[in-house]
């Protein structure tokens, strides 16, 4: 476990940037969410907007404000000066221990994979997702969209990433189930039928079975390991069903009358924790794992809470060492 | 269109067969929902059951209880004595303009596919899957899990069964779009990328572009077509998650006191009905388009209500010609 814990936070990425992302940054460091912060694309100019305590805590990494979400993802390998080049290839140099970013997930995966680079043994890095469940217990669905195609062998790599992960968030020598449409050995694709048995022959897997769509949500699932082009469908489905069902709600409550006004008035706020805990968008921030370095993607429309949230999670997954966690089980 | 259907009902496939099947049966005929029956699996002695003015209608057609869960797909079509053998068979023959089964899907789809055989100009029969939507508009969703992988020209027919059954539900010129993670040309698999030239090809296909999970139940939408891996872990995410929705909001109701119970109580029937509009086991009975007749699959634990739902819009299909509407568009 690192002694302090070097955060770098693109300055650039996401929509409300930079003014949020510097509040968010402040406030982090304030409450001592983080140890020490590496404002890449920042400026020493920006120091009259940071209270003078903070100052000591800061290094600003000067970087051009180049990648938008209508660069193609491998054309940033090209842009050397920009942040997200920048804060990857800290990473690589042993500059940064982890990395935030509210930018460009295509750039941050390209980067992230070829600046920083892989960790020997894996693959294939992949987006691991958080998702809440029955009994208040997380799972881990991964991949959640690095890769839309993928051969088997690779689910290997995203096993012990969502492994990782799931460890991470508390769970116990983590079972893993594969995304399928039966639970039967014959069901589904070659995909999945051969991704079982690399699982199957892995000493370090706890593989389970294939497990449904409609029981992702069930309290003995801890890691859910899909394709990228299914677990983005997956995530994005969940997300649109959540909505679909808050609308019709409000829609019956609207035409419903007095009683089921205050039905809802009182059934509000349950409703809206829901929703929010099923937008995977809604988290503080995604992780890229299977990289030489702790690669969280903040949600482009963060806020400086969203911000702050996120390198606290960062912070977090360096001093639990979370890549280390990964090379246990390679 | 012809001036009586006949429809055929298989009697013993199903969690409640033979006796709810018959009751739906009956109860289908006595309230004109059909006008003539043919029972596959029943015989001459069922006549006890059965309120005499209703004989007339009735045919039993002899067959064995042959084929259940555990039957290989394939092997139903050695199974030439089996009910559901033989309820295809007579949809081959034109004895038969439609057949409704609770039995297995996979056994049906096959029998379907090889015993009656598809239309002329299809490539890949497929489930078309009713879903509810934004403002009461419904969408269908093709392939619902019939064909788990896919070429990139199936596609269109996939998109014929598509347009074909929204017409049947009421839908003017069907917008026809590919589920896919993103909305840009660039994003996804080449599967998806490919199916979109072929559509954007065809000028019997209102091809408007890619649609995201996150957008299945926007108004706009009317035709969503996918493999039948994507389709069918789709409706089964759809399905976990508003289980998973209502079950939270029944403990938070459990644990929130008298006011939210309350509120619980109002909304009761609101959710209710939701839930089961988004489960697509609920319906009476789910198509399999692209062959030569009317296959309608209904749920295994289909009660006589269901039984007789299946059968009314068995016969309502075979009134509106759904098989010429797919013909018509080749």
């Amino acid at each position: 476990m690192p002694e302090k814990a070097r955060i770098g936070l693109d300055l650039f990425g996401g929509d409300n940037a930079p003014n949020s992302t510097l509040k968010g940054a402040i406030f982090a460091l304030k409450n001592n969410f983080i140890d020490e912060l590496y404002l890449i694309g920042g400026e020493e100019t920006l120091k009259n907007d940071i209270p003078q305590e903070l100052w000591s805590k800061i290094k600003f990494i000067k970087a051009e404000n180049s990648v938008d979400n209508h660069t193609k993802p491998t054309e940033v390998l090209k842009l050397k000066n920009s942040s997200i080049y920048i804060g990857t290839e800290m990473m690589k140099n042993g500059e940064l221990d982890a990395f935030v970013s509210a930018g460009s997930t295509g750039a941050l995966l390209a980067a992230g994979t070829f600046v920083t680079g892989r960790i020997k043994g894996i693959d294939r890095p992949a987006l691991v997702i958080p998702l809440p469940g029955k009994g208040g217990k997380p799972r881990v669905l991964v991949d959640g969209g690095a890769n839309a195609e993928l051969k088997p062998a690779h689910f290997i790599s995203l096993a012990k990433e969502g492994i990782a992960f799931a460890k991470f968030l508390g769970i116990k020598n983590p079972k893993v189930h594969i995304l399928n449409i039966g639970t039967e050995e014959s069901k589904g694709t070659k995909l999945v039928k051969e991704a079982a048995e690399y699982l199957t022959n892995d000493p370090k897997i706890n593989y389970i079975g294939f497990v449904e769509g409609r029981d992702i949500f069930e309290k003995e699932i801890d890691v859910i390991v899909t394709d990228g082009f299914t677990g983005n469908n997956t995530l994005k489905t969940i997300e649109g069903t959540a909505y679909y069902i808050m609308s019709e709600l409000k829609e019956k409550i609207v035409n419903g009358g007095i009683f089921a006004k205050l039905g809802a008035l009182l059934l509000k706020k349950a409703l809206k924790g829901l929703k929010a805990s099923l937008d995977y968008r809604q988290y503080g921030g995604t992780f890229f794992l299977g990289i030489n370095g702790i690669l969280i993607k903040a949600h482009g429309s963060s806020d400086s809470e969203a911000i702050a949230n996120a390198l606290a999670v960062a912070n977090r997954a360096v001093k639990e060492n979370i890549v280390e966690k990964i090379k246990d089980i390679l």
